[in-house]
């Protein structure tokens, strides 16, 4: 096992591919402007809402970087990542007004689109970090739902992906059906956008049909 | 700069013990039900219960891994860890009726077990990858008391280690006397044993005579 | 051990400047015993008291640690740390009487010291380990304010940093001046004074005038 993270940290690399690299940017800008929208209803200044934007945009990646051993964490390594929050958190700061008049459900539309690339890209991360497909699936829901984990108890809030709706689990299952698609050799390109548009999809018809996951019996 | 990590993941193993294996599931099996009656009484999902139930077992052993540069994890890169620990979970979810009706003595005396033996563990963990003994004492500490601290977190609760009881503390004695016993070439598994024993003969007793640690005077 | 180590720690290192660790070791302190009164005041237990010390007064630095690769951290490879910390706390603990009434100004004089000197520590070892500029700044801020957000958030607490006054964002600017100044080759004793006092200045200026960052307009 052990041999297996040698290459960890200096031959394998996350391929350069310019598009997903424009959709993770993207993803990092929705994730990032609703970390502030949440710090900016909490009543938070300037430099709140810049925490709360960075946090929630990067901090599942760098959550998945830490565990997996991709030090320093590429929110870390490459600057643009934290540019691209700290633009979001700051439009957020700069037009408030309109940012507020989004539609939820827009906002949620966008939101789930983020979720399905972040669990995505993150469970294909771990697999190229050797990690075993049970833990990447595990280590692509971290992706997708660590940073709104984080802004939520820096809020002093149970988080919000704890309590309830299909999140999590959407972002678990697009990850699971990246990992299978990819130990089936089937080609890596058809399989991210399967995985994250299964992510994508059950999330949006949960909150639409009011899906839930199953409690303990008797709660 | 990543050439200087290398030597780090490769020469230095923790040794195959099968029986503290074995040990060690046990603990992780218990501290994961545990963390899923907590997030079962906080009314959380499945998926809640999932979570705090791998964040209780696993998490104090992640933060011990990652502050002593063993990455990744011992609970990332050996995937039965997270299995156990959603098994633990999952037998909570499925039995709760069942679950609930073990008698909280019982519960915190299996507690109680699993603590000693992650305090030695983490302990002896440390000291392996070369960590000063005195903070490899905190680090026998910090694993078995940062699962239960995280799932505090996650509930927005003030972790219960820091309000009472003889609970980390018990955790740090035994880790110590492992730690004095190893540095004076005492025979390891006599020593991993009564060190393990005395966390647990600490922690039963404090709870059964109400022992606790001393306040601020005027408080 | 170290062996294993060794790259990690010698081939990058933080300059071995006796005046810098002293000042270090003063910051640690004061951080460790803001630390243990809030746990004091909390009515938190011995230990209580010593874990807040602990994760107050080298929170920050492992966080940035953890994120910039210097791993293990040096707030657990160097044993001094931590004994410095627990110092720090168990003072608060012996002498609480005296200590709650040390004036708050004074203490905050002291606090805006050592959040001066982490910044700027923090954002030159970020830079030494090749870290670019921006984010090193970033981790600067990270190293003197991510101590109390763990407090905080150990407390349950919407960690204080986000909540108002110029606190984090004098440590960015403090780690900012310092990281232009290295990057314009200048000369480094004077350029890390500089930084600190800003900082510092900044700080203490700050909560005299009562002085805070804008929020979102509207609120």
């Amino acid at each position: 096992m052990l041999a297996r993270s040698l290459p960890n940290l200096s031959m394998i690399k996350p391929r350069s591919d310019t598009l997903l690299l424009a959709v993770d940017f993207a993803g990092t800008f929705v994730f990032a402007m609703e970390g502030g929208m949440a710090a900016a209803r909490a009543n938070l200044d300037l430099l709140g809402v810049m925490v709360l934007a960075f946090a929630t945009a990067l901090g599942g990646g760098i959550i998945r970087d830490l565990l997996i051993g991709a030090v320093p964490p590429g929110a870390i390594s490459n600057w643009r990542y934290a540019a691209i929050a700290f633009a979001g958190g700051f439009s957020v700061f700069l037009f408030y007004q309109f940012v507020e008049e989004i539609p939820p459900s827009l906002l949620m539309v966008l939101d789930a689109a983020g979720l399905g690339l972040f669990a995505v890209a993150g469970a294909e991360k771990a697999l190229e970090f050797g990690i075993h497909p049970l833990i990447a699936i595990l280590m692509g829901g971290i992706t997708g739902v660590g940073g709104g984990t984080i802004r939520d108890v820096l809020l002093a809030q149970v988080p919000s992906v704890l309590r309830s709706d299909i999140y999590a689990a959407a972002a678990l299952a697009g990850a699971a059906l990246v990992i299978v698609g990819l130990k089936l050799k089937l080609p890596r390109t058809p399989v991210t956008i399967a995985g994250a548009l299964l992510c994508f999809v059950l999330r949006v018809v949960s909150v639409w049909r009011h899906w839930n996951l199953p409690k303990v019996a008797g709660y």
